[in-house]
């Protein structure tokens, strides 16, 4: 790849939304995307740096919501500030992409090319990520709306699934494929014979068309929508009353449901890339180097341990952890909170929120 | 019982050693019979409200360590400072108790009845620890060393037991029974055969003699051992440079190896009082109210669950402990350390205090 030849792409990090399934870290002023999840950096700043090599820095633009604008700045000092994009409030991936695109097509003109990512990712493969970005990149000047799918490794009924329809002409060296059809989370069956069939990726929500096109396609299936994002895209800043406003009334629908499904001309990128949504506790145990008795360690603090296995301690208070005889847990310890939680448990940690939510202590959302 | 009865009655509470499997509770400088193990009160303070009610209130002694004496004294104000013994170091229960009752009879004389009870164990049903407590010291009135046994409940091997021989005339209304044989910790089959042939009980290590008796034996069996003991008792202060020095040289010996095991006369009172020594986190699980999930809560602090089971949360940090799917756990939350345990694996927590006594941190021993 050359940056040259990519002088017109510019890269957008979707960085708004906040987990409750990677409680107790996340929290509603430090989502998942701004935490050292991993280690010593967050996975929006390793989003970044998986992305820099790409474009120029100044085509590199993040999404995110007014409560945690200045940490985005803070994380990623190298980021201008006028390309943190600021959505008033969580809508969905469809009016925030949206209201990216329409940002975007004000500063640059509708002939550039727009990518976008989600920040709160882990991609072990980062070159493998680079080329599937790249080729879909290039391919969305064939004026077509491209994603990148991920090769399935399992039944996942968490996922939304693309089928390929007929191969297109390569693109950046990469296979590329008509979508036939997106499906919302199948059940287990389903999701099976997807895998099985070879004919289905991941839906990683990663995107790459012109702003054109994109535009064009909100303006045909969502008419209204279409015009409250000209609305706020138009104010001087996102934030202002009369957006706010305007903003307050869009109805959240997501990119897939919204656009993808009907749009007239979509393809997708397979990729094989070390992918996973770090979504739950157990994923992030999945992506973590091990050692071997399969126990992952991350965060300071002194650890000790006796015939323990299989288990993630996650410790950023400073304390010692101490685990004798355990298997298959993930253990969390944060200054004002500690969760202990089965492995395969890893979904019910939401219902832990969902009790906080409910009886507090509110501080600990 | 009535306390003009046991006017020649005194109570000695050994209150000194400190466990390792009890970590991250119990530290050098907080051993388990000063902590709140069990909810608010210390095992040292149950104990006292446990005897309080047998003799008057200068009639109960406690024998600790030098670094222990000002916390036990502020947790019993109710107790004279006089008499508080304090043992310069640990040199086992032979020489402890050997010590407690030369101190004593220099202040009541040798005829006194001296009974001693440990500070560090769980009693469920009071009334029966004092019926049996009572009726060992109305019988070492009969010039015999009488020791309290728990009827067995299973096969322990981390116990001593007393084979009972012929039955003696009851005491204050319970059976007493001449003593055939001390057991130290035996195997898992010969725990068994114990168990089952009706004749065993598990050493308390609670005992009722004369001062006069109990004397005489260490005078006969341990002579070198008990003019030590008269010079350190002799001392304004077992501290004294002098008498430490004496202490010092004192080779530790279990009272039941040293004086019990060949004394002349020596009987033991059964009881079924809900006894632990509470001797690892698994004993504590055991000993706790449950609810009806199996679990056990003690501590401050708020606490959540999703589907645990059969797990002890013992939280004094005062952060919210969340616990989700996990099953026959204990967690010791702790200001400076955490311990997630296999309630199976108890008896490993000294391994965990082993390795911090290599390794450090030693703030955390």
């Amino acid at each position: 790849m050359s940056c040259d030849a990519g002088a017109d792409v510019f890269i957008t990090i979707l960085a708004g939304g906040s987990g409750t399934r990677l409680w107790p870290l996340s929290r509603r002023t430090a989502p998942k995307q701004l935490l050292p999840l991993l280690g010593d950096r967050s996975l929006l700043q390793a989003t970044y740096s998986r992305v820099a090599p790409l474009v120029p820095a100044d085509h590199i633009f993040v999404l995110t919501g007014p409560d945690q604008a200045d940490l985005v700045a803070e994380q990623l000092p190298q980021l201008p500030q006028a390309n943190i994009f600021v959505e008033p409030s969580p809508r969905h991936t469809g009016p925030a992409l949206g209201l990216a695109a329409v940002r975007l097509a004000n500063r640059v003109g509708t002939k550039a090319v727009m990518v976008s990512v989600h920040a709160d990712h882990v991609v072990l493969d980062e070159r493998a990520f680079r080329r599937a970005v790249w080729a879909a990149a290039l391919a969305a000047r064939r004026d077509t709306l491209v994603t990148v799918g991920i090769v399935p490794s399992y039944a996942e009924t968490g996922f939304g699934y693309v089928q390929r329809g007929a191969a297109l002409e390569p693109s950046h060296g990469c296979e590329i494929y008509e979508v036939a059809r997106f499906t919302e989370k199948p059940g287990h069956e389903l999701a099976s014979a997807f895998v099985q069939s070879g004919e289905y990726y991941w839906n990683t929500g990663y995107f790459a068309w012109t702003l054109e096109a994109i535009l064009r396609e909100f303006a045909r299936q969502l008419p209204a929508l279409y015009a409250q994002l000209q609305q706020v895209g138009a104010a001087q800043s996102p934030l202002e009353l009369q957006a706010q406003a305007v903003w307050s009334q869009i109805r959240p629908v997501s990119i897939d449901v919204g656009i993808m499904e009907h749009a007239e001309r979509v393809a997708v990128v397979p990729a094989d890339m070390g992918w996973s949504d770090v979504g739950s506790w157990a994923a992030i145990y999945e992506v973590s180097a091990k050692d071997d008795m399969g126990n992952v360690r991350i965060g300071g603090g002194p650890q000790l341990n006796v015939d323990s296995r299989n288990t993630l301690v996650h410790a950023t208070a400073g304390r010692m952890v101490a685990t004798v005889g355990v298997q298959d847990l993930v253990i969390v310890d944060t200054g004002d909170a500690l969760l202990v939680l089965a492995r395969d448990r890893a979904q019910d940690v939401a219902r832990i929120v969902e009790q906080l939510r409910a009886e507090g202590p509110q501080e600990l959302l």
